[in-house]
């Protein structure tokens, strides 16, 4: 099984060509977030150093989202656009999720941050058991207060280290940790290869979804948000005075 | 501190530019074992996509074996060369070393294999402590014939899980997997994306080395092949005979 996976959710863009037990290829960059010009063109790259025929393809996995509307809107169009034109199914792997599967294996429990702006971060819960290669869902992804997430992961946690990966780590990682510490919760936080969307990841979830049945076409693939845009937030804000 | 990285040790090509805490980017193919003709067009790529200045790298991070022979020389003398070219150190990074940090916070115990044919791999033994981002080394890398690793490893593991990475499990995974089923040892294997050499892996052990003043000039660099090459071996049969 042959599967494209394109994660430009975030600050990071990434494309990857995973088939079966092989990355044939992966490409990530995370230099300015200009998507719209180095997405098409990093997948271009993969595909003639490969030599890959996208018509080979069974489908093309996408971070559906949550993450940068922009980002999101670039990522699902150029998915939507491959999907169109080869006639191959999309499948929409949440952001967070894939973000997990980073951290296959680690001991405790395994929390991916993305700044959401506003002292948000678009996160979820994860663990991993044994001998299960994909994460086991603890909390849904969701848009999340700081402090709330960190009451929730007082819960969750009971004993186990919190690990923290994410671009939301940067911003927010030394006040997570303090009120984490506060509550009795130890916090690691992931090393550099492994604290960013890898499409790589995107593509091992995405098999298994595929193989589940969980896809769609490309005329109906739409990215998840979770939060409303500035602009609509702003257009409600004047509607209601 | 930024640092440029080269893994060619093995079927996999990867490069990879990081700096502080940051994948500024990462390309890795898994196509043909063409590396003289891919590996210099790759970093070129992620230089140009990046805008990077070579002449702002602290240093060069190269897988320095063991491995393919031939990978390993494309590898070394390319690193030699932007080392001599640029006037900047080379870290040398033990590939197997860099392999088990794909497996950060692994619950148990890291076991990269990478095939040297004749019923050998190349491995090492790792854990990962507590409140360490990098492997404790438990079997320091070699050469090793199937049934040796596997001995050692029943007495290291105890009662932890095996988790198993590289090129050497399409191969010797299933023969693994059932000597160490008898010796009452649990295996794991790695999900595909976290299976093969990355560049990223390389440069965070490859920072962790250079801030420890473990560097060397480029005239200096050599890769350690960890075994005579064939051609050394059949001289050596044939003078003795």
């Amino acid at each position: 099984m042959k599967i494209i996976a394109i994660d430009s959710s975030g600050l990071t863009a990434s494309v990857a060509i995973v088939e079966d037990e092989t990355v044939i290829a992966e490409y990530t960059v995370n230099h300015k977030k200009t998507h719209s010009t180095t997405l098409l063109p990093m997948l271009n790259e993969i595909k003639k150093m490969t030599d890959t025929n996208l018509n080979s393809v069974d489908a093309i996995a996408i971070a559906k989202g949550p993450g940068s509307f922009t980002g999101l809107r670039i990522g699902s169009a150029t998915a939507k656009g491959l999907g169109l034109a080869l006639n191959k199914p999309i499948v929409p792997v949440p952001t967070v999720d894939a973000m997990a599967c980073n951290a296959y294996g680690y001991r405790g429990i395994v929390c991916p941050v993305m700044d959401a702006r506003r002292e948000q971060v678009y996160t979820g819960v994860y663990c991993f058991k044994e001998g299960k290669k994909d994460p086991e869902i603890l909390l849904k992804q969701a848009a999340m207060d700081i402090v709330d997430l960190c009451n929730r992961l007082e819960e969750i946690a009971g004993s186990k280290n919190v690990l923290f990966l994410g671009d939301g780590v940067p911003v927010y990682g030394e006040k997570i940790k303090k009120l984490l510490n506060d509550r009795g919760v130890r916090c690691d936080f992931a090393p550099v290869h492994m604290s960013r969307q890898r499409a790589a990841a995107l593509a091992f979830l995405g098999e298994i979804y595929l193989k589940k049945g969980i896809f769609e076409s490309a005329a109906e693939h739409k990215p998840e948000y979770l939060r409303m845009s500035q602009a609509e937030r702003e257009r409600l804000q004047k509607d209601s005075i």
